[in-house]
């Protein structure tokens, strides 16, 4: 399915009301950037007063998908879209539930950087954290941006960079296990640190299920559950050639 | 919307699809409960066996998903279902990709068990991490109860349930922190466990969505972010008067 190819309808209302909530979900994507943003800055700076606004703005993101998600209830009743309409709605019922829950680990974030702000402060391992973080909003950015242009490709390479995700964590939780090990009184902090970079890689997650939905809406190929590399071969696979 | 509306149609072909897929979705609950038994069985005895088996059946769930994904997906094409059939069909969607996560989460919950049968042993806190996963199986048997039986008052309950889940998991967590601090060779060993009792915290969490995708399939109403008691007044809300 070619972008262009939804908007070769009867109805330009349609169109409209297509083009209208593709948009909107690439504009709660945009907040939902700027809520990993604001959050890991908050942990890292250990600034309580953008936490805080980082928790309140999570409601507004809610009040977004729960808007987005009624839109699209209307179209299925009202125009009854079939085939790449129908898997356009489908693909952002599911991206919406997607970026909703990364707000809600960027709310988590958040509401660890408040515990960390009144407790004992520590700055080890925050330009890890940091890096992390940076890491998980480009892997958000570039799902968004691959259902923006319907780019199959591109979705494939986000959930491929999951995996480097997948090992920087795992590689971050052992240093900091052996930090706790060495000196006890960290215990409290670097639990609150262990559960922000395991929100960063449940956001990594978050972003690999928007780029399957993606390939799903280009090329009405279901790729969950079946690992990188079988997504990679659907995604490159020719399509059948008639004259065979 | 009373459980016999959608069996009230012209073709008895869409009752039977529509009853097909909702006892599906009863089906793949059951899995899922399964899942999380065996899963804190595996972590509470150790048993390497068992969690390997957990993981291995994690795949069955997620092909179950796809499956009834592509059957709702077929029903929207085929019938275009409005009003009360609609809702359930969307509540289905919703539904299975939260049963799914529940999945994930008890995978992870037997990868645990893997890695803490190879460790030192430790059989702390094994009773109220057996308790909280109890607690969050039940929340989820529930909720799919009141889905099978449309009924928005039990949905409500197994929403309020989660607030006891919630603090729970919070005081277990404070042990375990406490207990890490005592003895610096267990920090290993119980940040595995506080990854299961998180993976159970989740599971609540879902049951809880579940739950909430109920009240909108019953009333028609959605209920999600408000807080419990906006929901319990939203279900408890008689019905506009029409003499009004």
């Amino acid at each position: 399915m070619d972008k262009s190819d939804y908007r070769q309808h009867i109805s330009s209302q349609f169109n409209a009301e297509l083009e209208d909530v593709r948009s909107r979900v690439l504009e709660m994507g945009g907040r939902v950037e700027t809520q990993i943003l604001d959050a890991t800055r908050a942990l890292v700076s250990l600034d309580g007063i953008l936490a805080s606004q980082v928790e309140a703005a999570d409601q507004e993101i809610n009040r977004i998908e729960l808007r987005i998600d009624e839109d699209c209830s209307q179209i299925l009743v009202r125009r009854q879209p079939t085939a790449g309409d129908l898997r356009l709605v489908y693909a952002v019922i599911k991206t919406i539930t997607d970026l909703e829950r990364i707000g809600d680990e960027a709310a988590k974030i958040a509401r660890m950087a408040i515990s960390l702000a009144a407790k004992e402060r520590t700055r080890e391992h925050m330009l890890q954290v940091q890096h992390l973080s940076n890491q998980v909003r480009t892997m958000v950015h570039d799902a968004l941006d691959a259902f923006a242009r319907m780019d199959a490709e591109a979705a494939v390479a986000v959930a491929r960079q999951d995996i480097v995700v997948d090992r920087e964590y795992e590689s971050l939780m052992r240093q900091l296990m052996t930090y706790m090990m060495e000196d006890v009184r960290t215990v409290g902090p670097v639990i609150d640190i262990i559960f922000c970079i395991r929100a960063m890689e449940r956001i990594g997650d978050h972003a690999k299920n928007i780029a399957e939905y993606v390939v799903y809406l280009v090329k009405g190929k279901d790729v969950r559950h079946i690992g990188i590399d079988a997504m990679e071969r659907q995604v490159l696979a020719r399509p059948p050639d008639p004259a065979e």
